[in-house]
């Protein structure tokens, strides 16, 4: 199968398996549930479920088991989109190219869809699945949980916003951004080797990988946000420089910034040789990361 | 050991398991850190914790043990307390007595410490517990995530923010409360039965307690929202019928909503009677929770 129909397969069963495990509009409370709706369906590029998906593939693993993770990990990419996009946070009005949820809803929906997002993710991880040992399936909440917290992807958040107007080294930058997007990344693709029953050394060495793809992707989005437009983007794009945010692009300049994507890139190439072609989706995910437009 | 006693104790270990299992000051985002132990320590009744540990005295779980869903749970209930004070939900300015969370910080920060309490209650509790089969701990997170979310807690929360100014019937008071309030009481009372490897029978039979007592502690907050001071309360006393709520008092007057109350507290301590003297603890925890005065 082509790369590009393989990722329309995962993008589509993704937002099946999402659809099934949101609650239906009607019962209460409707209005969160339409809103929790409106948040996680019909877009996004479902990076993390991707990467829970190729990293499944090494292993063989069924991808109606994949879907669990995948869809696990989504939930809380995307209550971290709704909550950050709050006016007290980053204040944006366009997500997805829609209007964000606390525009198209209100701030306390925004605020409470968020929160029963990041509940339903732990819900839906941790129904008993079949095919898995149940102490391997409390790891792989375990990974959820901590990729999620304060010393992950809200510690990042909250790094973020301190940050504002300062001027940052590489190191720090890179520090905030492990974290920041780095730590949900890497739970995708660790949730997918756990499914696949992996041994430590392979969830050290997709560890590895997993990191290099996570700054990969933040070096990319800094990228975008200066070259892309809002119409291709689906967010407001201009928006690192006009909030004044230290970024990859503000610290290296654009051409150093596409130098350092390309060496990450590498990195995690090479952190892939001990799987040989078993790891052909990861390879082409990685390379995709890279040359996506938005 | 007398009840208070044996309450100060619990609250005590709260406390303690509260403090270790919260990510030290110093790592950072440390101002999140810092408004995480601002919020999390040094208050609270620990109702929660004191059902789990109750209902684990039943089957002669070790407190150790117990303290970990404990722990979780007051996590939950801590989170949506600082979600449920910020200015687009209930704008609340005092609460334990002390400035609100975002007062005493700002929103974002408040934000953020809601989502990073959610995400390290499931994180503590996954965490591998060698007294109890991971299936069965699995069960636990289920019960906790769907507690937690959009028709638990979060559910309620949603239909409270609805309702404001709206007329309900007695019926309709409950369905909210039996989410706001009755779905985290019921997966305290439920984790800590899970701890005691409890029969299907029995956590049903505790499922009734625990619903008697969440619309109990429910019916007792609206009557000390109407009789209790801010200062008795640590919170905005009569804030109810100045933001036009229905409650309890509302809708049947002081005098009947007491006579109710005193029909929860019977009916709580009939569900009690198959576990014989085991449940003392819980009987006076039952009794304890309308003699409180805030």
């Amino acid at each position: 199968m082509k790369f590009s129909d393989w990722m329309s397969n995962i993008q589509q069963r993704t937002e099946f398996a999402l659809e099934s495990a949101l609650p239906p509009s009607n019962p209460s409370p409707s209005h969160v549930h339409n809103a929790m709706r409106y948040v996680a369906l019909g877009g996004g590029k479902r990076i993390r479920p991707l990467l829970c998906h190729a990293t499944g593939a090494i292993f063989g693993v069924h991808q109606e088991l994949l879907d669990i993770p995948a869809t696990a990990t989504e939930m809380i990419h995307i209550y971290s989109l709704v909550h950050d996009d709050l006016p007290c946070m980053d204040d944006d009005i366009l997500r997805r190219g829609k209007p964000t949820c606390h525009v198209a809803f209100d701030e306390a929906t925004a605020l409470l869809v968020g929160d029963a997002l990041q509940a339903l993710a732990f819900q839906i991880l941790s129904a008993r699945m079949n095919e898995i040992d149940a102490a391997r399936q409390l790891d792989m909440m375990h990974v959820l949980a901590t990729a999620a917290g304060s010393r992950g992807m809200v510690g990042g958040q909250a790094l973020d916003l301190a940050v504002v107007g300062q001027k940052l080294t590489i190191a720090e930058l890179e520090f905030m951004h492990i974290q920041k997007t780095g730590a949900l990344i890497r739970a995708a693709v660790l949730l997918g080797a756990h499914c696949g029953q992996a041994s430590a050394e392979a969830i050290d060495q997709l560890g590895h990988f997993a990191n290099r793809i996570g700054l990969l992707f933040q070096i990319i989005d800094d990228i975008l946000d200066t070259e892309g437009s809002t119409a291709v983007l689906g967010k407001t794009a201009g928006k690192d420089a006009l909030q004044n945010k230290p970024t990859y692009v503000s610290l290296l300049g654009t051409i150093k910034a596409k130098e350092l994507a390309q060496d990450m890139l590498r990195e995690a190439h090479e952190a892939l040789t001990p799987f040989g072609s078993r790891a052909s989706r990861l390879h082409e995910l990685a390379d995709f990361i890279v040359e996506r437009k938005s």
